[in-house]
């Protein structure tokens, strides 16, 4: 079995793997770490080898406690990776991107890919039919949206996540819900529109905290999958374990 | 002459009207209120009126300072506007844009009308054919985006706005260019798409500080007005004037 550690902006993720079969999943808070590590080996101890993925602060004290436990792949620009990465920075590309590109080629490996992973941020990522990972884009996510709103205006209530009832919002918070969620869905129907007069050939995935808030709002045909950065990250893990 | 002092988020503007044609503007700090309010008043000794404006913090020693000069309409949801504002919580609407609104009705009375104002939010304003306002959208606006990837997350550098190159980034700079930059365009070009396809014989005005950097990007045909805010303001002072 093997242990995937994904440390987000604000959450922990644990996730447990039989081969290629999610068998677990967790989120928690940071400061709850060393509570939920514990349970879990309790809970699956035939667990052999872990990944830990970082783009928050996991502290080194963390990493040592599994370090202890099983042999670690801490994934960096470093790990030796399943695709061609021909990003002009390849050390800066974030440990989430990577996890997401390595399941875009082991499990769409003949075919353009457009990974769309709609959380803290929107991130774009383009992967080719030859496995050549090419890059994308970031842009601000719902939550961040409804969060800057209020946060770097003057008079701005922050609200809760909501769908707009219409595109013409009739009060400052219909406004605001109008203004961010049809907002994001034009954002990504755009987006998506140019990669498809771009690319033939191209399957979309959709992942993240909000792939289920936003999969039926928009127009074209996409895959969902809530764990595909859990599996890209199994599948690193398993790539460096031969 | 008419005096408009719109006090946004970030700055004060100052414009002088003679008429309806705008004779000068000018904008700056808030902390430089004074100086410039001495200034203007020595450079256009005709002024005879003035209009306040205010979505940020004006003192009450500062709109004392221009009333002990001129006639002044502080403008609020109490004040007498041109159009019929069927926002169902009329109080709750935002200054600037009744300014927009005003300047729609005043400038296209018969046509329905979408404006668009892309400065520190974008706001969205639709006004039909009968001059009746029904509401619209609020969404972060460019530099927004990009202060809120750096602040709200971890690792990402705050960036000045740049037109990006391609659609596909690689750097993370290039990323974020393209996630900020196209997603907001793509935002713009597919809400602007849904009211067409809702609303026969609609004008589309683009105002705000991001005008001219945008303009160019849309697909759709577009009146940019970057004074329109404060036509509308002006038009608001005479109506309550007569």
């Amino acid at each position: 079995m093997n242990l995937i550690v994904d440390v987000g902006n604000t959450y922990v993720k644990f996730a447990v793997f039989k081969n290629r079969n999610l068998l677990h999943k967790l989120s928690f808070k940071l400061t709850e770490f060393k509570n939920q590590y514990n349970n879990l080996k309790k809970e699956y101890p035939k667990i052999e080898k872990a990944i830990i993925s970082s783009v928050g602060l996991l502290s080194k004290q963390e990493v040592e406690l599994i370090r202890l436990d099983f042999p670690v792949v801490e994934l960096s620009s470093e790990t030796n990776l399943p695709f061609e990465n021909l990003y002009a920075t390849p050390k800066t590309l974030g440990v989430d991107r990577i996890a997401l590109v390595s399941a875009s080629v082991d499990q769409f490996s003949d075919r353009n890919v457009l990974i769309i992973d709609a959380g803290t941020c929107i991130t774009y990522d383009f992967i080719n039919k030859k496995n050549q990972y090419l890059g994308g884009a970031i842009s601000p996510g719902l939550r961040l949206r409804y969060k800057t709103l209020n946060n770097l205006t003057a008079n701005l209530p922050l609200l809760e996540t909501q769908m707009p009832e219409s595109l013409i919002g009739n009060s400052t918070d219909t406004s605001i819900h109008s203004g961010v969620v049809n907002g994001v869905v034009k954002e990504l129907d755009g987006i998506i529109d140019e990669y498809l007069m771009n690319y033939s050939d191209l399957t979309i995935i959709l992942t993240g905290g909000d792939t289920k808030f936003l999969l039926n709002q928009l127009k074209n045909t996409i895959f969902a999958n809530s764990d595909f950065l859990l599996e890209g990250l199994n599948f690193i893990l398993e790539y460096n374990s031969k």
